[in-house]
């Protein structure tokens, strides 16, 4: 560790990041109801409207390359990380505020493709693009969104919040975004018809879960929520490490595709592992009482949402899988913005 | 002009993004009082409460250059922009959320600093952090804020809305902002007991103009109202070209420091056209029936803000000034961030 006056920024990280910006939410009493820390703010307007407000940035060569992405994913994908956000809240999306930073020689029918883009998701989640600011960078592109959203006050959605003995889900599949990045790294394009191509539209082109989100956050049924952004790894301990809990999980039950399957298989990477890592799902893992299965599927199907249970909150602290071949190991963590370069 | 493929971006500028992503605001009808182009975004939550928001960045680079800015006063100014957005709104600023990328090489102790602004103005507005987000960059640092407030829905100010005949006034002095630009920009460091010093301050350091805002806002004073970021020439356009009205302004009336007038004597540019043309004043630029003339001055004095009347609207849709030499200039335009490099 260098001496504090000497640290870089590699070396705290984003969380250490996350500390030095993170000013005391609380000092404006019980009007604020969610601060930092969550997928989402949150803060009363009254005792029956709470305001939800995400906000997420897409850096150019951290986040996306062109010379893979196609310019109106990256306009969709913008506002699915955003949305994906409030959705696990259980929040509504309502407003978009959009902050762009593009050099001055960029081309402006790439900046037309991605503003199509934004506008695609915007009228599929009925989200009303209200304001923003546009400046120049000389350096990469950053693509930023700020979502708001409202949600009855009760019927919010927070990290904190799950108990031992809890049932623990997952929507969708794992671990295909990971490998679709992988497969575009490696300069391969599959094309439409290849069972492949699910992969990297899996990366390109998330689909946040909002109307699940919604629908199980009004039946009161997740006890902790987040979206997988940083791999299931990581987001999992996001919900338990707080409260001091830790998590067993059946590797067997990970929700793995066919694709995923082959793809690991033909390029020598373990599917397990990469559902267990991946990062950039934006699928919804949730904690629920074991007692509300049926009803947490029955919502899932009910949206033709699939849903996996795939282990279960434990008193223990520590984070365990059982692999499928038997073995149990430490649940691994996932990705970090920062690692030295 | 290019053919539409090949255009570039600094061919259509700021005004050509904001077109570009200016997706429908009033799709969501009577829900969204102000859309794109005011100096934030408002929205009804009940009769008698809209939510404004307003977000801005500065990159550095383009709005800062670490050679010369400190950074305790990037994070200051960084939340004084987004303050004088809400303040040219008439709004009361409450909660922010940050969305800053960081370079993985930087200095921990800058970020710290950076965050120490940052926290002095929430402090000194009653702004509370409530989230945001953190990322790398593999280029420059980018600091955006969105800022969220609020204000009863009658009281808002717009850019629309000035009459004919209205007397048109600004807060403060200008022209100081970007003199000490200009000044930090040729390698001068005035020591604090230097007259000059008060400019390098004026850019580095602007103090939105929040309680006043709110105050003449209050009172219906402004028919019409934006904050000056790119100065007086373009945002004064901003306020009069889309009512098709113009303006004949008073240059011996027009606010000028003794610092400017000293320091554009010394280093032989026009104080004038520095005060017309110069930018990130972060003074308010208003528009007031005359008779209100007693009402505005006695409300600025009330709240130690100097303000000038430095003008009328015309029903001509000319822009002019006439010079303190009795000359009659066209008002000149600001800056744009999208001039060819």
């Amino acid at each position: 560790m260098s001496q504090a006056s000497e640290q870089r920024v590699w070396e705290i990280g984003e969380q250490g990041l996350i500390q030095i910006f993170d000013v005391e939410g609380g000092a404006l009493g019980g009007k604020v109801l969610v601060a930092n820390g969550d997928d989402a703010a949150a803060w009363f307007v009254d005792p029956k409207y709470a305001s939800v407000v995400s906000t997420d940035s897409q850096v150019e060569g951290v986040h996306f390359d062109l010379s893979y992405a196609s310019p109106v994913m990256l306009g969709r994908k913008l506002m699915a990380v955003n949305l994906s956000d409030l959705a696990a809240m259980g929040a509504r999306p309502r407003y978009v505020l959009l902050s762009v930073c593009i050099p001055a020689q960029y081309r402006v029918d790439l900046v037309q493709k991605i503003a199509h883009g934004i506008r695609e998701m915007c009228k599929l989640h009925g989200v009303a693009v209200i304001g923003g600011n546009t400046t120049t960078i000389k350096g990469p592109m950053v693509l930023g969104a700020t979502l708001i959203g409202r949600a009855e006050p009760d019927e919010l959605v927070r990290r904190r919040g799950a108990q031992v003995g809890d049932a623990i889900y997952v929507t969708g599949r794992l671990g295909d975004a990971k490998a679709g990045l992988r497969m575009l790294q490696a300069g391969h394009r599959p094309a439409p018809d290849s069972p492949f191509h699910a992969l990297c539209a899996a990366h390109g082109n998330p689909q946040p879960r909002v109307e699940v989100g919604r629908r199980i956050a009004q039946h009161r049924l997740p006890t902790s929520m987040c979206d997988i952004s940083d791999g299931l790894g990581a987001d999992l301990r996001h919900l338990l490490v707080p409260e001091g809990l830790g998590a067993r999980l059946e590797g067997a039950a990970l929700p793995l595709s066919d694709a995923l399957r082959a793809y690991a298989q033909q390029a020598g990477f373990s599917a397990e592992q990469e559902a267990l890592t991946g990062g950039e799902d934006y699928e919804l893992l949730f904690t629920a009482d074991p007692a509300d299965d049926r009803h947490v599927v029955d919502i899932c199907s009910s949206t033709a949402t699939p849903v996996a249970r795939i282990g279960t909150v434990t008193s223990a602290p520590d984070l365990e899988v059982i692999l499928s071949d038997g073995s149990v190991c430490d649940l691994p963590t996932g990705f970090e913005h920062y690692a030295r370069e």
